[in-house]
């Protein structure tokens, strides 16, 4: 049962069902119909503007059979049928949560004990099964990160799993890397040391969202691999020093690197990324490209760096970082916006060699809804 | 002539020089020291954690020599020298400008009678000439659009554009797209009718941060090409109704694009993004792709809309239009997160055939940074 009331002599209508009561504007509804005057048949574009839409539109009658809903608008005299299944799901006549760094209910934060290995899948599946891709593309959105295995040794597979899901954003780095120790290192990450868990490429705006990396080969003594869910490192950090929560989120922090090949890239953005909103959207942390902050006044400059220190810390909590060993074949990706990564010190006579790219998550994002769409979830 | 003074027992320096008092705490100045053990010669990087420092660090002695300081930290005992022209330049003790919307001073925004034309370059010089380059970029970057003409008439041309500056950005549209008047179109963009100003794509997260449009034939009556700086237009917002530029930049807009091919791409960002410290960093404006606004509230949706409309009708003045008609072998490129174009309404006998592809900003900004350094400015 459907019960509704103009309200405000048509600038507003009220929709009682399902146990719920919410409002909807003229204005919106308006601008949100479905005919094919408004908006295209094929892609569902706008074919409209918003200022050829009256200024002054009000809802002149309203009548629901069924699930069906019958607006007439005026001045246009112009008849709309909505879903009214659609306008609950897209209803905004409700409270918000207001929690400072709230994160998306489809994002599932982790740490070591509440996640102590991170989402699988078999290469050979994935590449596949739509099914068994969806599942883990919807691991990797939800965890921000998700390993394959059993794949191939081969040069260059790992443009093989960006086809899964996406295209390779190409960098000054190429559009794959090779991570293995280097004479002349151009970068920490070309040498043996281990390094802290970072996000990739803090001083790139916008950063790379996604990165694959691949294992060809690792016979050395160490080289571990690690990862730390920056939007639970941010939610401790919050909950345990919300002042310096604050201030990572309210200043922005400076990136830059320098390469061999006359590369000069900065960034200024914070480290904490939150929405006008307050919802977390991106953590930035990168002990090695970071740069001179001087966004921060004079007089928050201590507290900044305690607070920065303190996000150092529970990011080096070893509770927080799932460790495992990749081995040839086997490849990860992370959420580049999310999740940190690391690897630890190596040494021997083996050789540690793994690819490395960058993708972008919209793409993942959308590959992932067109499968759960066909897939009928 | 130099003078220091410690202050708060080691915890911060006191700098005066060139006229100029600036203050600078003990953990930034070591957190930015450039001693080989803080950072690798080759390339910048930092080779410590914040957590190497320790949390009690102090300066427990500083000298000047001519433009050389030298500070010993304690509990350290560690010397490190800077140089003072660079502490200068990265002096943080200042006051900070505080309107709500500010643009970066690199950035010049314009609207019609403030830029008649777009800035142009020639193919052929910017191809041959580092300083042609460096100018023409220079204009890309404070203007977020350029021109060039006299370019090849020829596919793809629109490739060696993008090769002057970065990487080409793939998306579901491909590496570059077709953009002509087809009888199925997947987007209205690929027909004949005009297109409100806009930015392209966002629906996508992260944005395309550069397009490039390269027309290969233009013989048909209209089809004209026109650009409005988005900022130039958020500026004008904030300034005839502050309350319209809040609402717009304080809350999120939705936008979608389901394309042919099983596409579905969404995203949530406000159509006036602020950094947290206020700075105006990118405008989303496409009213073909815009979708059901549902994290307004209630009490501020029609007041929302009412702003919309109005940044609309500034997006719409022809006074902030700056239109040309764009022949073969001539193509512009835009920041996309600034600067919206648009095209009129074409008819007639003949053809308009562009190619168009996106890039990323991050590596054009690199390539301008490195000519300026080149090129000795």
């Amino acid at each position: 049962m459907v019960n509704i009331s103009i309200l405000q002599e048509g600038r507003a209508l009220e929709v009682r069902a399902q146990g719920r009561r919410v409002r909807f504007h003229a204005i919106w509804l308006r601008d949100n119909a479905w005919d094919s005057e408004t908006r295209a048949a094929g892609n569902g574009q706008k074919l409209i503007k918003l200022s050829d839409i009256p200024i002054d539109t009000v809802i002149a009658a309203a009548c629901c059979e069924g699930k069906v809903l019958k607006l007439t608008f005026a001045p246009e005299n112009k008849a709309v049928r909505y879903d009214v299944d659609w306008l609950l799901a897209h209803a905004y006549d409700h409270d918000r949560v207001q929690q400072k760094g709230w994160i998306d209910s489809r994002v599932e934060p982790w740490d070591r004990a509440g996640m102590p290995s991170p989402p699988v899948g078999s290469f050979a599946e994935v590449c596949a099964s739509p099914q068994a891709l969806h599942d883990w593309l919807a691991d990797l959105a939800r965890f921000g990160v998700a390993k394959l295995e059993q794949g191939p040794v081969a040069d260059q597979a790992l443009m093989q799993v960006v086809d899964l899901f996406g295209y390779v954003r190409e960098t000054n780095y190429g559009r794959y890397f090779e991570v293995r120790s280097e004479v002349n290192p151009t970068s920490l990450a070309f040498t043996r040391q281990g390094l802290q868990a970072h996000t990739d490429n803090p001083y790139r705006d916008p950063v790379p969202t996604v990165q694959v990396l691949y294992c060809l080969e690792n016979s050395v003594d160490g080289g571990d691999s690690l990862i730390v869910d920056g939007f639970r490192a941010a939610a401790r950090l919050r909950d345990e020093a919300p002042g310096a929560f604050d201030l990572l989120s309210r200043y922005c922090a400076r990136f830059e690197y320098r390469g061999a090949q006359g590369v000069i890239l900065q960034a200024r953005r914070p480290m904490i990324e939150l929405q006008p909103d307050g919802s977390l959207i991106a953590v930035r942390f990168n002990n090695r490209s970071a740069a001179a902050f001087t966004d921060v006044p004079y007089a928050d400059m201590e507290a900044y760096y305690a607070a920065y220190r303190r996000f150092g810390e529970i990011i080096d909590d070893p509770a927080m970082a799932v460790r495992f060993r990749l081995n040839p074949g086997e490849c990860f990706v992370v959420d580049n916006t999310r999740v940190m990564h690391a690897r630890t010190e190596f040494s021997g006579q083996g050789m540690r060699h793994f690819q490395g790219c960058y993708a972008d998550r919209d793409s993942l994002l959308s590959r992932l809804a067109t499968l759960r769409e066909t897939l009928g979830e």
